[in-house]
């Protein structure tokens, strides 16, 4: 692979927020947005943030008219310490790029090494040049870790250098009234708790203002070159200022190491910190950087996709694919964030876009990670049930629409309690992780039960019509351009795929966990008969026709609405729902994203193609794209019905959708689900590779604009290599036992030799 | 008429609030609650306040996650200045009924005078005796006067009787954040501007907080024994002490004039204020007691029923009539709250309860007054084409849900906005006053303007469906148990009806007031094919039936729904609303209130009557009566099928529903819709009295427990009476021109003599 990703080489004042996003650095655990140490002027707009995966703070929620069940508080991943600040002076001038003169300016991420650098040359207003080389990382192998190499070259001077490095918990949330994307209650809401020195160690332990949560920021400075140094500290804040006397040509290194933790995963988190400040000072930042490299040459060696012939294409794969990593958890406290630890749209909040769009790309390249996020809802199942009982169902879970805790915490119902289809979600991810890993036993001891609890609540929302068909009521389904509807194509697809999920799964503990089952039905006092009736409503379960059309309409009422005039819209009043109140846009033919083109990819059942087509033109030619898990699903889809043009065509959007800005939103941080959703595209999309009957299958259908692709995926634990073009296809098993594959409905029989087909 | 029509003859401190509300005094512009002048003990509960109709404060709204065309700010009836406070020391002991021994208490609101009365007997700790008699009366002559009048009488002491009259503005509005039927701002929001005193009479000038609103309350005093007094204020109040020495066995009398003037109805709200004060200070409280007298034998006049055979049934029915007069403003700059002007519930916003329930006991009883009330909506209309727009709907006008100032403040759209009934419920009081007055003129001026624009938002919401019908989504009808459904039976009809009137109104302008139409079709930009069109879509209109149960179905989906178990569930859950989330209710079929047997009522069309029972028996075993709109229309519907037996029953739930506080909610004020249902339950129900095809007609049905009813309507510029048993009915012309009428079919000529059936 080309070991740079992605380069900015100009700097432009109204791109630097959403490069913050772009350049972030995250490691599942902690983010730091590409904010520049020294800050930028007042008028350039700046979103400096540093996260902690689900370290959060609560807000009373209002309502103006507050109904039972609406949830209490609002969950917001908090702001954490800023340690990014390093000032530099020379003489009595400070630097900035955007006075004096920016002679060049650089900014690389290098997703091989796994940090990024900026190169800056730049001359100050009194003429003193120097070249800055900042190098930050924010480790894979220690999680707590953020490290910055502060370089500076003396080119033309000789003078007193001056740098002050900082930590600071003088930070703010963002909040927006009148965009439901970003949440309300912003402000500080981190108050320092202490402030200490340990060695050259310096500390700020923050708490948050209500949830009670505490985090410590600790940095050490190392400078290259003998330096006194001065620590001192605010009500806030800890400075180290470093002045030394420099001639021309000379050159400086400062090492800064920062390390985060958290009262939701240490014990101690004071001491823990303190610990690992020091190992990884005596690591050095040298090390350190071996250390992610490795880490990364096995990521990439599990999980890189090659494209031969287009660049900017192959770019934006690994560019997306990389941030997928940097954003996915890896502990059970949390999960993946909307905006992974980029930025702090949506609140830092896990939705269905984990399990529906994350979840593929872990689980064929990284399967025990994979198997952490499902812990993670298993984690919050007691949440889950509190909140079914809450929505008046007496038994079973209902899983948050929107959590960092496990809590729901979606103020507006129709597009967030509504979506019951969480819970299928969820649900098609734990039996999706059994038939890709075949492991039993996590099926035995967590999922049956995540399974079975998922289902009751389905079960209890829905009715036997008088007609025997089983409907499901008042949910709203992904696409929330309609809500509250009846008998939403996908979500009543979905719980027949769940309630089928169920009768295996008990044949499964009947057969080979027979004491697992006996625990688990005294748990959750399962009764005999409510399987098997899951299993009848899955037969009778009524999925939505119409003979007319012969199309699937999204619900019961779907195809009655006016259909929206896209096409006589004007551009500036996308995405609709910021645009119109929700019951202008409920009363249209109008789709964020077509639920029903989705559900045909993801529970591929015994559609005929023809009508899977129909299905396809229908619904995009009234989809807006306004969610960003929209095109990726038509690629796929396109690739399936064979529209080879379309299926290129919303690729390409997907790939590049946060380094193009596509949605125009990128400052709110990337989109990880339409990351995720681009590695289907290549994957389930282009490469046709589903599961079908428990067999890997392949139904290759490359773009004409690409000579070849190459890919790894981890199934049953052995290693197989893809390689495609538009006329062949080989499948190699890399490591593990052999294994039959299908590829166009041929058998491969792949021993652990090449097999070409 | 008995005089007396309700008396409480026990203090009981857990009820005191609800009697507030029995007991206030109002006049359709300002509205005193049943306060005691003494104030009552911390520790019982009290909500001392007084109202101006329309007179209101904003607030921002705040939504968690807010979307295009919700409402910007709330709007509250403003607590103004309280007046009602004198306070009684004898010596150094301070009255109050909570100490010392309350010998006697009684207190009775007079119907007939227009005023309460409390008469005390009571003896202080340290054995002082006295007799208190209070009256205070809100003028129907004067509508900004509220006058007290404070009879002390010693019975055997000698000593120093102090006596306080005070005016202050420290008054809170109540909030409740987990009751939705309350606002969540409450607080003071009445600042003071100016304090003035000009000869006797003491003034309060004040502004509200946000909406720039101000009022003016002024105070005199007049003591019938010479005694010097002494004026003192503070801040926010004033104070008038009077200080005497009392022999045993003397009396002293102290009246109060109070006037009230606000920003929104005067000019120079101060200057009119001070001269009213000083016009009924010169008129003296008797001469206001006898106007009071005059205006309301007016009243009884035209309204009375007796009944004969059930005092409680009589006691409540006047009360009820009583206090519809006194919620009802007389002016074009308001309407008839939810609870009146007797308290704070539903933040004194008017609904669709004024159009459906309210409207048609003044229409026959009093139909200037019935002319203003629409009036109000026709000096809203800017406001709702503007909502409309907000709405998207490019013509037209969307009446607000809830509103003072004409502009919707409904923060919970699904059982707010989406009641898109609204626009019906106004145009069909429009037609309704049309039918009974004849007044074409108000129909050329005004009534046809609000027909067409409220048609046109209707007529935007529906379409066409594939097999010809004209169908309308995503509507909540009255019920608020279902939200946002299609196809809603009620607003279907009541559409239906709304378009067709289109037609008549248009053909009535083109016959008799062409220039009148050119004017308005310029004003509206009303294209020609535009009515034509309604009436096509009415002749289309969609209306849900089902075959195999004979039924109509409350919507499209609502048949597919689980029934709710009413019997089975707890009676601490009722009302559903407080108890369950929306979702878990929306997916029932359980029914605050029966819409569709409100649409057999309110639309009667050529349903066959075994539907119209099969409707009522249906939906009766669904509906938890959970809204006070519920059994009126249960007990004029069942007089409609000819189940007495429920008609009477239902009936007597409605009648004393505030009287026997049976919905609970007594306390934050009276229900004026139930109350005019009451009326309804009568004169639409037992009599069974309707217009069709322009002719008045009646189908009596009297409850065997009755020995006779009798009462008087308008019609035409008629006055009728119609009296009524079990077995007969007698209809008198009493005044107007002869005019025939139908009593169960046959047509009776009457001239201006009586005519027996």
């Amino acid at each position: 692979m080309k070991s740079r990703l992605i380069t900015e080489y100009e700097l432009i004042p109204e791109k630097v927020a959403v490069s913050e996003t772009l350049y972030h650095t995250a490691n599942g655990y902690i983010g730091v947005r590409g904010c520049f140490e020294e800050g930028v002027p007042s008028g350039v707009k700046s979103i400096r943030g540093t996260y902690i995966n689900a370290f959060y703070d609560t807000e009373k929620l209002h309502y103006e008219e507050r109904y039972t069940g609406f949830p209490d508080y609002s969950q917001c991943m908090l702001k954490v310490v800023d340690a990014q600040s390093i000032k530099l002076f020379i003489d009595d001038e400070e630097f900035s790029m955007f006075e004096g003169e920016l002679v060049s300016y650089k900014r690389i991420l290098d997703a091989e090494n796994g940090m990024v650098e900026r190169v800056v040359q730049w001359k100050s207003p009194a003429g003193k040049e120097i070249e800055l080389t900042v190098k930050r990382m924010v480790s894979f192998s220690q999680k707590e870790a953020f490290l910055t190499s502060y370089h500076v070259k003396c080119l033309n001077f000789k003078g007193l250098l001056k740098i002050v490095s900082s930590i600071t918990s003088q930070v703010s949330n963002m909040s927006a009234e009148h965009d439901p994307r970003l949440g309300t209650s912003g402000g500080n809401r981190l108050l320092v708790k202490k402030i200490s020195q340990s060695g050259n160690i310096s500390s700020l332990e923050c708490q948050t203002r209500n949830s009670g949560l505490t985090s410590i920021c600790s940095m050490s400075n190392k400078l290259d070159t003998a330096s006194e140094s001065i620590v001192t500290d605010t009500d806030n804040s800890i400075s180290e200022t470093f002045e030394l006397h420099v001639e021309a040509g000379s050159s400086v290194t400062l090492e800064k190491f920062v390390t985060y933790t958290d009262s939701v995963r240490y014990e101690d988190p004071f001491k823990d910190n303190i610990s690992i400040n020091q190992s990884i000072q005596s690591a050095g930042f040298k090390k350190m950087v071996a250390l992610q490299k490795q880490y990364l040459d096995e990521f990439w060696n599990h999980s890189d996709i090659t494209i031969k012939g287009n660049d900017d294409i192959q770019n934006g794969i690994r560019y997306n694919m990389y941030q997928l990593l940097q954003s996915a958890s890896n502990d059970m406290y949390s999960n993946i964030a909307a905006k992974g630890l980029s930025g702090e749209g949506y609140e830092g909040h896990y939705f269905w876009d984990t399990e529906t769009y994350i979840y593929p790309f872990f689980l064929f390249t990284n399967p025990d990670l994979a198997r952490n996020l499902l812990m993670f809802r298993y984690n919050t199942l007691n949440g889950a049930r509190r909140r079914a009982r809450e929505m008046a169902h007496p038994k079973g879970a209902l899983f948050p629409w929107r959590t960092i805790n496990g809590d729901e915490c979606s103020a507006y119902f129709p597009s967030g309690t509504a979506q019951y289809h969480i819970n299928t979600d969820v649900a098609h991810a734990v039996t999706q992780y059994w038939q890709v890993t075949n492991d039993h036993e996590f099926m035995a001891d967590y999922g049956a039960e995540m399974l079975f609890e998922a289902a009751r609540v389905m079960y209890d929302i829905g009715l036997y019509r008088r007609d025997g068909k089983f409907v499901i009521n008042e949910v709203t389904g992904p696409d929330e351009y309609t809500a509250c509807v009846n008998n939403n194509y996908y979500t009543n697809l979905s719980t027949k795929h769940l309630f089928e999920h169920c009768g295996n799964v008990l044949k499964l503990l009947k057969d080979l966990y027979p004491k697992a089952l006996k625990k688990l039905a005294a748990k959750i006092d399962l009764d005999d008969d409510e399987v098997p009736g899951f299993q009848k409503a899955a037969s009778a379960m009524y999925l939505p026709f119409d003979e007319e059309l012969q199309v699937h309409p999204q619900d019961d009422a779907f195809l009655d609405r006016k259909v929206w005039d896209i096409a006589n819209t004007p551009k500036d009043k996308f995405p609709l729902l910021l645009h119109y109140h929700p019951l202008h846009i409920y009363r249209h033919q109008v789709c964020k994203q077509p639920d029903t083109v989705l559900a045909h990819f993801l529970f591929e059942n015994n559609t005929p193609l023809d009508i899977v087509q129909n299905d396809y033109y229908y619904y995009e030619k009234i989809t807006t794209h306004d969610s960003s898990l929209s095109t990726c699903i038509f690629s796929i889809m396109a690739s399936r019905i064979g529209d080879e043009k379309r299926a290129y065509n919303y690729f390409t959007q997907t790939a590049r959708l946060d380094l193009d800005n596509i949605q125009g939103n990128t400052d709110h941080g990337i989109h990880t689900a339409a990351m995720g959703g681009m590695w289907m595209a290549v994957v389930f999309g282009f490469a046709g590779m589903r599961i079908v009957n428990g067999e890997l299958t392949f139904r290759p259908n490359i773009p004409s604009e690409w000579k070849q692709i190459d890919f790894n995926i981890t199934f049953r634990r052995r290693q197989l290599r893809i390689s495609a073009s538009k006329t062949a296809i080989t499948v190699k098993l890399l490591k593990g036992e052999a294994i039959n594959v299908f590829v166009d409905g041929d058998m491969i029989e792949l021993q652990p030799e090449e097999v070409t087909a």
